[in-house]
Order: C-alpha cells, then sequence, then structure tokens
C-alpha cells in the first residue's frame, strides 16, 4: 500500500482530522474541490438539523506548501462548529464538575441503546458505561475526514483523467428522482426514515490495477471493504452485480475486440463493470451499493437500557431521517482512496515527475502489444 | 491482524500450497475435516473432467506436531495429480528443448485472451507473452489454498462453537435446489455456462467482534473483501443486504430485548445479518453473494489475440461450466480466516490456555452487564 | 500490531501532530507527564536558541474523554510558537505574491546541501528544487510527535509497573557526566557539534513480548528499528552489545534460577539485556546507542550547490551543537511504542478491564510453571 | 512494502520452506547462485556435525517458469535430510504409540532450559510443556530459509548491479583471520563457544532507497530490524557506528563534491555508511554487526528443569561452537530482502521491463540535476 492514513475524532468533539502518509511530491491541491466534496457529503434531501450547523472546511496543517504536495505527511482538521454546546460533556480534560457543569454532562449522558447501531455491542465490547463514548466515534459525521481525503486522493489523480461520480439511483421504493424530495418528506413527517441506492463509477482508470495475483491485492475486494466500510452500506455489487447469477456466461460475458486507431482492446459492453481478474480492464469501474434506512427515528424502536435491562423506547439525537446522497459522497471518495493507492503501487510514489514517466511509458508500451 | 497467510501454486504446477503465521499453541486439528472442506470444493453439480483427475489431500508440513498447533507457521501443500501431463510446459528450472519437448511446450501456449478472465488486463500489465503465465495463477484453482486455510481456521473456532455453512440458493433463474442438476446439464450441453447465489452463515460468534473504531477495522469491510475476492463473486450483501435500500428503518431494523435468564440481550429479528456498527452484534452473520457464469465455454464469446490482434474464438481449456457450490465452500472458508483474525486480535492469539481464559472471562463478564 | 501511529508536520509549519489508532478503553493519560516528557526533550546541555522560542504542549483533540481513553483515535497537535515568522514561508495554500512577501520566501529558500544530512538524496528522490522541502520534514524537530505518542504509551504501561529510562553515558570522548557541560560548550565555541551514548532501559517487562516464532516478529528487532530510526543514531546495542563478540559462551551467558518464594525463575546476571530468543525474558531491557554529532556547524563543512554544482560552504540554520540528551529522550519513548505494541498483542487490546484480567491471570499462570 | 514473504519448518521437520509474494514478472533465477548462498550459510569454522548430514538445496515449487519469475508467488522447501531419524518425535500427525514410538518420542523431550535461547521465555509465553516445541522454531536453522529468499532477492538486485557482501572481521578477541581456525579449535576442545563480528555491504545501491518521511521507512531502521532479527546478533551499527559518538562534527561528516563527467554528487568519505537521512546516499552501504556466542555448549551452564524447578546443567543437543560466518550469511541476506523492499517501492513492481524504463530514467534525471 503506498497510502496509509488514519482518520480522527468524534462526533460533538472540538475537531475531526486525519493524517496521509505516502503521498508523492509535487502535486497541486484544489481546496475548492477538497471543500465542494465536503459541502456535497452535507447536502441532499432528509438532512437533519445540524447540516445546517456545520459548513465543513477542510484544514491543512501539514504535507503542503505553496497548495502542492511536499511528499511528507498531510494532516488536516475540520472544526466541529457545534462544539461550543459540548465544552464540558466532550472535555478531553479532567474538569472540575461544578453542580452547574454536572448537570450539563449528565444530561448528555447515555444508557439507552439504540438499534442498528454500534451501541450494544460497542458497549459490551470495550466495557463502556456511558453508551455516547460510542456513539462519538461511531457517529457517521467521522465519513467528513474520509471524504477529504478521499478529495485529496482525486486531485492527484484528475492528473491521469481520472474521475469519481456517485448518482442516487433509488430512495426506498422510489426510483424517479424527481420524486426523491416528496418521498422522503412523507417518511419524514410519519417520524420514519429510509435508505436507498447508489451508483459510483470510476471514470477512466488505467488497465492493471489491482492483482489477481494474491487475493488480498483484487481491486474489487479492495473496493468492496472500502464501501462495505461506509456506515449503513449492506451490499455492494460490481458490474451487473447480482443480476449477473441469473444470465448464462454467453449471454453476459464482455468480449474483447482491437481498435488500432484509437481503443485499442477494448470491449462493447461493460457487464464486469471494468474488473476483471481482480484488475481493472480498462473500462470504467461500475459499482452499486445498498444503503439501509438510518436507524435514529423519532418513531422509535424498541430496546433495552444497559445495564438496567429496563425496556425503552430507542433514544433518539437530532438527526437526518434520508443520507443516502451523502453516502454515495463518502463512498466515491472512498474508492478514489483504493484507486491512488493501486495507481501508486503501480507507477510508483515518490514524485510526479517520475510517476508521469511512468504512467506515460506504460501507456505508450500498451500500444505497442 | 493476528495471522497472516500467504498462498502459493499455479493451477497446472507441482503443487498448491500455503504458509499461515500467527496460529496459536495447542488446538487440535481434525485434517479429516481440513480434507472434506477440500473435497466439498471440488463436488457440486457442474464440474468439469479435471474434478475427477484431482482428489485434494492437505500435507501439512510444519506448524504442527502429533496433530496439535505449536505456534510456529503452518506450511502445507497440495498436489497437482495431473502435473506428470505438465512436466515440460511448467518447468520450474530451465531446461533443454528438444524438438519433442518443444513441440510440448509449444502445444501449452495460449495467445488468444479470454474474456471476462484475468487474461488481457494481466498481460498488459506484467508485460507477459504467453497468457498462460497469467491464467495459471488466476484460475480457481488457487482457491484449494484458501480453502485449507479457512478449514484450519474453523478447527480452532469450532472449540468455541463457532460454525461456518454455505448454501446455494439460485442456480441461474432456478430456484428450486431439486432441479439444480437438470438446469446446468442442460446449459451444458448447449455449451453454456451458469453462475448463481450462495448464503454464508456463521453460526455463534461471539458479540464485538471486528470494530467501528477505524474503517479498516470493521467487520462488515473485511468480510466484502474476503468474499468479493473470490473468484466470479459480483455481488456481496449482508443481512438483508439490497433488500433494506427499498423498507423504511421503522420496518426494517432489528429492535433489541434482554431475555433474564438465558439469552441476555438479543434480538428477535437478524435483518442486520448479525453486524451493527460494523461488529457481531451476537446473532449469526448472514451473507449472501453472487457467482457470474463461468467464463470459459465451449460456446465460445468473440475475442481477440494477444499481439497479433486477430479476431478468434476463446480459447477453452478443460473447464466446469458451473461452480457454485464450490464458491460457497470457498467463501465460509475466507469468512474463517477473516472471523480467526477478529477473534484472536480480541481475546490474545499466543495459545489456547489464555485464549480460553479470555474468551470465557468476557462471556462472564457480559453476563453481568 | 494493536496499534498504528502516523506523526505529520514540519519543522517550521503551523503545528506538529499524530495520531494513534488502536489505544484500548479506559487509561487515564497523565497529560502532566506528556509534557514532562515534551519538556525534557529540549533540555540538555548543548541546545540551541530555538529551544527557548518552543516550550511543546501537547493539544488533545479526540480519543480521550474526561482524560481518559476512549479506544477512539487519539490526534493531537504541538504548536510551532515560531511559525508566526513564518506564514509566508511555510504556507499552505497559494498567496499572492507582494514583492514584500516575494523577497521573505526567497530568504528561506535553500539550494545549498548540508552534508550529512536528508538533503543531497531528499531532492533527488522527491525531484525537489528547494531543499527547505526536505529539511523541514527531515528536522528532529519532527520527534516532539514520536515523544508525545511514547509518553501516551508509557501512561498505559505505567499501570503495569512497566517504566522506560534514558542516561546518558558518553559525549564526545568524555565519560564525566560531571565534564558534560563544559566539553559541550568547548565544542560549541570553536563551532563543532557532538554526539554520544545513551542507555535506555525499560523496567520490569513480563516475559513472553515478542516471539521467535517469525523474525519480523522479535522484539530485538523491532526495538532495533524503533531506535535506529531515531534521527542520527547509528549503533544499537541490546545487552552486552557488542562486548559479547569477545567473550565466549561460557563466560557470557546469563544462567537460570530459581526462587520458589519471590522471583520465581530468574537471572543473576542480565548480559542479554533482557530479551532472549527475540522475547523479554522477565529481566529488564537494556538498550545502547550512539548519536553521530549533530551535522549542522557554524565550522561548515564543504559541499555544493544544488543544480549548479557550485562548491560552497555548508548551510548554516539556527541548530543545537550537542542533542544527545534529547536523543535519549526520543529513544526511550520509541521503545514504549514498541513495548505497547508487544504488550496489547499479548493481552488483548480492547479495554483496561479485560486486559487488567489477561495481565494478572497470565501473571498467576506463571507462577505454576 | 513491495514484497512480503513468510518463513515455515521447524529444527527436525520434513522440510524448511518459504513463500515470497510480490516478486516482478521477468527475472531470471540464477538456482547455483541460490544454491551457493545456502551452501555458504553451512560453512566456516566452527560449524558442528549436522553441516556435514544436510547439503540444503532450494526447491523451487511456484512462481518460477523456465528459471524466471512470473509474479506469482514463489514457495520453496529444503529438505531437511537428517528427517528420517526424527519421524516419531516431529510427527505432524496424532499416531500410535507403540511403546517402542514412546520410547523414541520420550527420548526427544526437553524439560531442560537453556540459558541464553528462547526455551524459558518461549515455554511460558505460550504454555508449552515439550521445550522441544520451543526449541525446534527457535533454532538457527530456520534462517536457511531467510538465506534462500534473500539470494532470490539479489538475483534480481543484480541486473542492476547491486551485490551483498560479508566479511567476519574477528571471532571472540582474534582480529587474525589466519588464525581463526586455531582459535576457534582451542575453544571447541573446550566446550565452549565464540562469538564476533561481521561486516555487511550492499554495493551500488541507487541514491534514494528508503525515506525521511516517516520513522517507519527510513532504510537505516528496517535494515536495523532485518539484522538484529538475525539469531545471536546484539548489536548493530551502520557506518562509523559507535565510534561516531566519540569525533566531533567537523570530523566526522563526509563532505559533499560533484564530478561532472562521472560521479555527479559524491562523497571522497563514507562515515555514513550510506545513509543519511534514513535514505542510501549513493554510496555503499555499510553495516557491521556482532554475534553473541552460541548458547549451547558441551561446558554447560546451571540452569533448572521446568516445572520441577531441578537445579541442573543446561541441555546438549548436537551444536556449532561458532557460526560467525554463517550470521554474515544470513545478515547480507535479509539485507538483500530490505533493501529489494525499498528498490521495488521506488521503481514499481510489477514486472522487469516497467521497472528498467523507471531506473534508467531516475538515473538519466539524475545526471541533469
Amino acid at each position: 500500500m503506498a497510502i496509509r492514513f488514519l482518520t480522527a475524532g468524534e462526533s460533538h468533539g472540538q475537531m475531526l482530522g486525519g493524517i496521509i502518509e505516502g503521498l508523492p511530491f509535487g502535486y497541486e491541491l484544489d481546496f475548492d474541490f477538497i471543500n465542494s466534496q465536503l459541502a456535497q457529503r452535507q447536502e441532499g434531501a432528509g438532512r437533519g438539523a445540524r447540516m445546517k450547523i456545520e459548513t465543513d472546511k477542510i484544514k491543512i496543517i501539514s504535507g503542503v506548501r505553496f497548495s502542492k504536495t511536499i511528499a511528507s505527511p498531510l494532516m488536516f482538521t475540520i472544526e466541529n462548529f457545534d462544539f461550543k454546546n459540548w465544552v464540558f460533556p466532550m472535555s478531553v480534560e479532567k474538569i472540575e464538575i461544578t453542580p452547574e457543569i454536572a448537570e450539563k454532562i449528565k444530561e448528555k449522558e447515555i444508557i439507552n441503546l439504540r438499534p442498528a447501531h454500534a451501541d450494544l455491542a460497542g458497549v459490551l465490547k470495550y466495557d463502556i458505561d456511558d453508551v455516547r463514548n460510542v456513539l462519538e466515534r461511531s457517529s457517521a459525521r467521522e465519513t467528513a475526514s474520509r471524504v477529504a481525503i478521499g478529495a485529496i486522493c482525486q486531485c492527484i489523480l484528475n492528473n491521469y483523467g481520472i474521475k469519481f461520480q456517485s448518482e442516487v439511483l433509488q430512495i426506498g421504493e422510489c426510483k424517479n428522482k424527481k420524486d426523491f424530495n416528496d418521498y422522503i418528506k412523507k417518511y419524514r413527517l410519519e417520524g420514519d426514515s429510509l435508505g436507498g441506492i447508489i451508483k459510483v463509477t470510476v471514470k477512466n482508470p488505467p488497465v492493471g490495477l489491482g492483482s489477481y495475483i494474491h487475493w488480498d491485492k483484487r481491486l474489487d475486494g479492495l473496493l468492496a471493504q472500502a464501501l462495505m466500510s461506509v456506515p449503513a452500506v449492506k451490499s455492494v455489487e460490481i458490474g451487473l452485480g447480482k443480476k449477473y447469477s441469473e444470465l448464462s456466461g454467453f449471454n453476459s460475458h464482455d468480449e474483447i475486440f482491437y481498435d488500432k486507431v484509437n481503443k485499442k482492446y477494448y470491449h462493447k459492453t461493460n457487464n464486469s463493470g471494468g474488473i476483471e481478474g481482480g484488475m481493472s480492464n480498462g473500462e470504467d469501474i461500475i459499482l452499486t451499493l445498498a444503503m439501509k434506512p438510518i436507524p435514529t427515528m423519532k418513531k422509535a424502536l424498541k430496546s433495552v437500557e444497559y445495564k438496567t435491562h429496563k425496556p425503552v423506547k430507542a433514544h433518539f439525537e437530532r438527526a437526518d431521517n434520508c443520507a443516502v446522497e451523502a453516502c454515495g459522497v463518502v463512498a466515491k471518495n472512498m474508492c478514489a482512496t483504493v484507486i491512488l493507492n493501486a495507481f501508486l503501487d503501480k507507477f510508483g510514489s515518490d514524485n510526479k515527475t517520475d510517476i508521469d514517466n511512468a504512467y506515460n511509458t506504460y501507456l505508450a508500451r500498451l500500444n505497442e502489444r
């Protein structure tokens, strides 16, 4: 793996952040583009009040000089603008507990386990008393850091014509984009939530990213992990995906052709979704994912209190009732991290001069094969 | 990651093999069970002639004494019984080329690119002339090593009541198990191939495997990678999977209950497929995967010759026309590697005595929460 | 590896920082202790002016609540107080270049390659024009982040009586601690610099950290990497170290004894430095390292300008002339990261409750062997 | 890391072996060279009877065709010719225990803990009863696998003029090579053992391997780990090593020069041992290591029996009394694995065609800087 990255931050902590290690020297980063990806993650029908509080902006602390990467680790933060209301309950330091502060802290304590969240498994695994200690990190707010990282990867890959797109295909049972808003609103009024289906496309990847040589180098597996790791995603498909299983081989596989002038080796169809033998095959990479409905709802589910075991209605904290668009934004940016890794593994990872050379020489070599 | 493993071997080489590093001390391995998993991989309707040639048996070379693990790396081989017919074309050594040998080698050379395989991307990426050099490693024969490794992992996990099952739900459009054989036969007679849908179940995992703390520790992502890395798998779903996207939150999420006497915290439904917040939640883990049809068919697809670019019919070498059952066997064993890793990360990885203690103390602690 | 960490930051950037992932839940962090380690790194005879500018303080951003770890990634920063003088030359953003700003930037550009630094190899490897882009990250200032991380690891290990010490044994040829100051001063007045010899001790590690099972799990190798990676360290010894090579086996190896009442298995000597077979053997771990003299000196060495190849005297920027004590502080804290990793690999890594149990049960088991 | 490898095998098991994953396509392997490295490991004054039993030969099973790498994992074995005498005591399978077999097994059981070995820590860590289970894997016999792997790496690096040498500088207190044999013999007759000092040289590495960017990418740290992980090595030095600490900066650091015609940037001295800022600087890499005396001696040390705690003389099994030359062979081959990794990280890792291009273009670029 050429790049490594760690994300950090709690949902109501002071800030989110991350470090990416392994970025090559000499690539221009487009800060507006990065912030536009962060903004995209906050948009879409169905978002709750919080999205109006926060307007995520990346603040880069290291690894970049005059807007270009200098090969050293890129550290960034994204401020949580709501933190001012959480200073005491989320204090990093041990604090003196006045009665007033004690009340503020108490108010934010949670012992009510939310179904379909990390809450139950989290408190048991880590031996945690206050469910908030799980909630704060398992919150999807963390994905803002991932979007920032993916957007940085996109800035590098854009130099080679590689682009990332996401598109919402379906919200609940609604497949008509024009109706998404009303459909979501109807459920919100009922205190209910929705998931949906998203298509992610990687445009213009070179042939030969990933490898069939060892199972954990396969690009399909790496992309599947990246996408299934996005909170609430429960299904990942590549190309025809599940539908492949219903077709015969003769009726589904992409035949190979050769165009002497332009495309060289190519396919007329792309049922494989651009990945064969665990490698990019030169076509666009097509991924479809399904997001489950947001588990936090006003129309609360049954649950129990931790340790008292008292039956309760699930805890409800400010929440979206649909975040499918946001999920797509996270997903495409997670793909960008996987693609950049495979790209740098293939073309070297030191600096733009040498990578440009390796990339261009490779394409030239392919033209002769 | 507590365990690491590497697989090796070409489809027509002398043998397959693998090394697993990180197995704890003191676990009994059931060699018959491991071989039964290897046999399962070779069975099922739709398998070609090769499955009659080979009867895979594991030969363990190191890491085991008197049938128990001794903590040192476990190396094993699985002989390719067909190798006697491939001695010259697959020779590891440089050999003196008599006209007779030259002919044997020539006969096995391939310049015809098979669609839906690693062939095209493989020869371009690695600058390979003879497509056989791709085919030999990208062949699904490699999965025999993965099954052996997964079966070894199962032997350890069985001590804690954790079991792995796979079940074919659908072959092509056929959902009736009794009809699978005839359905597959019909396609074979046409020279066509089929894929299908498989359900994999992990029975009885403890709560708290995997973590929400960092994206790459999430059990859902790790399982998705392991399954999508199985050749021909194009879709992975967890629990309700894609169907989740069509239901509302109130109608889909698993409520939490508490049973004082037996189960303690539990769910009455398992739509989540046993994973919430990237962790096992104590219910069975349910995974569904879709396999594309086998790409090598008598009823050949259009392709081109490598380097000459001449249009041809795709190369056909001895092949199954359906391998969905085998795919399920590989899939459940890949799951076993992921679960063992998460298990040892949680309970320590040195020896059975200490792991038993950590496991039992954990369960006892959970009973008090 | 139970914990992963990344450090970030340039020497004259806005701040340094880091993220540690994998810290268990429930450990109290002693902020004063962490800051005292940072302060120690800045002390010692021979430090230059910069140490008076900066008084490093850790600012923890995430992963800690009410001073206890909550298992989520711990992100921290350490401000560079001198940054106000470097706002333009180290700007992350592309900036509008007024003549005044251009001058400030120009002033900080470097084309003069400093011998014994990363400069030459760095500019060639990364195709860098301004040597500052190498210098800023290769500067030993980065080790402040490592000290912070190691100090956090120490806070956890202190719960099990494990302590880390460093001691300067020699400065240049001077072995008398009382004379260190004068000795260093003498060289400073000559514009020359010094290195020295440091002893690092890990007190009270449990037996069985690390493993002989695979070369990259050996504790001696991992400690050697951690120490040799500290800037300017050119020699690492364990126990008797190099002197071992001059003694016969009979005259050097530590015999094994058993004390029924207290120590159980023990050694009367510790020539092995607490590590046998790549594992801690229950005795204190003793490491000796040698630091080369600081390469930046007023009494400048010959060098050349990058790209013009013009012979020059090496660039001199504000520098210490001796930093051996600081080096020891970095070294012991790097050891703490290695020991914590081995400790958590052995005893689990989720939370204090379960780790305490695993640790105590292990010690109890050992008493019976 | 471009390549990964695992070694396997017990000292008296059926065979040793290993798998290397990540070797690029298209490199010729010189089997005679690999075997010559294995032979070198078995030579040298002071080796015991075993070295006459075994004549190690590599048997490559996969990843190579007609003596060239094909990018797939290279699996190999090295037979233990002595295994015929160990069939029952080292049986992988559970066996029926006849009285005769029981006796053979009993005869090989060990409860006597050898000082300065992995024995004590090993049995405690892994909760092992029969010390043989530690001894078999912690034995230096395992290093034959490492030598095979390193020799394969050398075959690839030789294409770029990079060579690896080891040289014994000292045996015990004896610095005169002509006297080594007699010196060792004298100690052998006394039942005592010896260590020594070894110099390892990497000839002709390109500038820029490794990196100052992150501590765990530094070539000095990686080499130190690789060398300190060789059994019995207790000291690793780079360049001047420990002696650096006694010299002043002005008197020790390597000045930089430029030769327009041939060498371009170069140094007239090489005190740094070819590594500055954690990177190769274009000069030869010089490493010095110290090996402790072999701990198994006829002139036995005091020890105790495991579990009975009875004072005993340490167990003596057939052993060398000096293995310094062998240690050097292992050491240089471990270096080769580190250097190949850094080389492939820098120049890509797919195939010889593309790597040659990247390497040559890099050198050409450097000539212009």
